[in-house]
């Protein structure tokens, strides 16, 4: 396991090639939700996510020899932009394979970030055998958007940022969906703070990760029928245990509260954030006396969204 | 008219009733117009515009005894909610006259901020009768939305703040409506900067202020059939001196531009701002050799936008 200075050292590794974001208040979300809310704005971050946090790290760790051979990952949303931006930052390939099913919009946001698509069925199977042949005859690094020890420590790095500017939080809640960010956002809170917990926050329709967290062992989910669309990916092995360590709780939320809380979010503080963002202030709402009072960080994760496609 | 000192007091004086909103910057939009910007995010402000600035400045500037009997204007849009909380910052009731055909969200609005709301019918006479009546009745000062010195002053120090946090600026752009926010901002720009000029940015279709400043009297629109529905109005007697004075000049810009540098703004910030504050972009936009490789200020007016009415 890394110690505080590692998780220190990731930081100025990435730091060059992500934005520092700011962190936003708003005394009307402050007064609707009776706490004292400290928004992260990733959706600030370079391609406007913190995805850009893990992706960095992943490529910029990886040896001069074997980065340069690029690298590879297999997914249709944020991450697949992220590590085609970090991969062309730092001067490398990135193929990323993404199913044939995927919107034009996202392939093209994806080679706009210098990234090679290779398209595939849209299966697991055809996922993970389009990405092996690019690993075979490239030579380049596969790396996964959340199960990656190099990329969790990336995503922690917000949290890390969060509390250098509020130390005294009491909470920081992160979304979870594939456990990247809230398993990092855990050891940053672990190193960074005494008194600070981390909550994670997940529809009520896609809630693997308190079910996991019930069970003890990886669950997956049987639908994914929720608008928090980045939020329907299931924990990995390397940062399941690490949520089970430190995370304190998942709080679970309808789909009206995640849609209630964007348009709060859009209306009041005029910033465009994504459904999976507004999951972790939904929480804050729904559990109004846990946080009434209380400092609380929420780490807005992105604000990539159709226009076209509001819930409102 | 004013000193520098004396600006320098107005913003000492509605400090405590305003944010100091934070000033952002974007790679990618820099790379789009080829011009460094800097938005000044008024988005941010209380009540979502510049506006407050304005109303809390006429409101504070009041002598005791006569603020304590009130405010009162005649406004459908963003100053009428400005005045509304300005008035219960500083203890006093507002009146706000608004036309009968108001949409209800924007009566609702003006009522959340503590405004007493005064219905009438929906003309330029009637709405001055209604002010009047009420003036006459409870000894409320009438504050004009943009035809008023303390207004105007109040205006020009989100420029002042700009040009604080960014000294070398070569051009701040506003948008111009009815003509308060352009003139505070060129007296700001005149006190605190040499070489930075300031420049308007208005719809082709409601140009009034372009034809004005060329035949030297105040112009009207024929038609007001713009997206930017903040900018429809025209100049009144005490801005459009200061304007002539100090405004370098006017650039006119296509409904279409407007929406597209709208849809920029919003999906590449991930900032909600109003169709009245893309106007200034798209005037970088249309205009890029004159702006080429300069630092631009652009005040973002406001974001106050009915999410059921987007132009994309």
């Amino acid at each position: 396991m890394i110690t505080s200075r590692d998780l220190a050292k990731v930081h100025e590794r990435i730091t060059p090639y992500i934005h520092r974001t700011p962190v936003l208040t708003s005394h009307l979300l402050n007064e609707i939700s009776g706490a004292e809310i400290y928004f992260k704005c990733e959706n600030f971050q370079r391609m406007g996510a913190f995805k850009m946090r893990g992706a960095a790290n992943a490529v910029l760790n990886l040896p001069d020899e074997i980065r340069k051979k690029g690298v590879v990952t297999h997914s249709s949303g944020n991450f697949a932009q992220a590590l085609s931006l970090a991969a062309r930052s730092a001067g490398v390939p990135a193929y990323i394979v993404m199913p044939s099913t995927a919107p034009q919009v996202k392939k093209d946001a994806v080679k706009g970030y210098g990234g090679q698509v290779t398209e595939c069925p849209p299966t697991l199977e055809e996922r993970e055998k389009a990405a092996e042949k690019i690993m075979a005859q490239t030579g380049a690094t596969f790396i996964h958007p959340s199960n990656d020890l190099d990329v969790i420590y990336g995503q922690g790095t917000a949290a890390l940022e969060l509390l250098q500017d509020h130390p005294d939080l009491d909470f920081v809640i992160t979304p979870v969906g594939g456990g990247g960010l809230i398993a990092g956002t855990a050891l940053a809170v672990h190193f960074a703070s005494e008194n600070c917990k981390t909550i994670g926050a997940e529809p009520f329709a896609v809630d693997d990760a308190y079910r996991s967290l019930k069970s003890g062992k990886i669950e997956s989910n049987d639908t994914a029928d929720s608008i928090a669309d980045g939020l329907k990916t299931q924990l990995g092995d390397k940062n399941f245990p690490i949520i089970q360590q430190y995370v304190s709780e998942i709080i679970r939320v309808e789909e009206k509260e995640i849609i209630a809380a964007l348009k709060l979010i859009w209306e009041r503080m005029k910033i465009i954030v994504e459904p999976s963002s507004a999951v972790a202030f939904a929480a804050v709402l729904r559990e109004k006396e846990k946080f009434r009072g209380k400092k609380v960080g929420i780490i807005i994760s992105g604000g990539n969204i159709d226009l076209q496609k509001l819930p409102f």
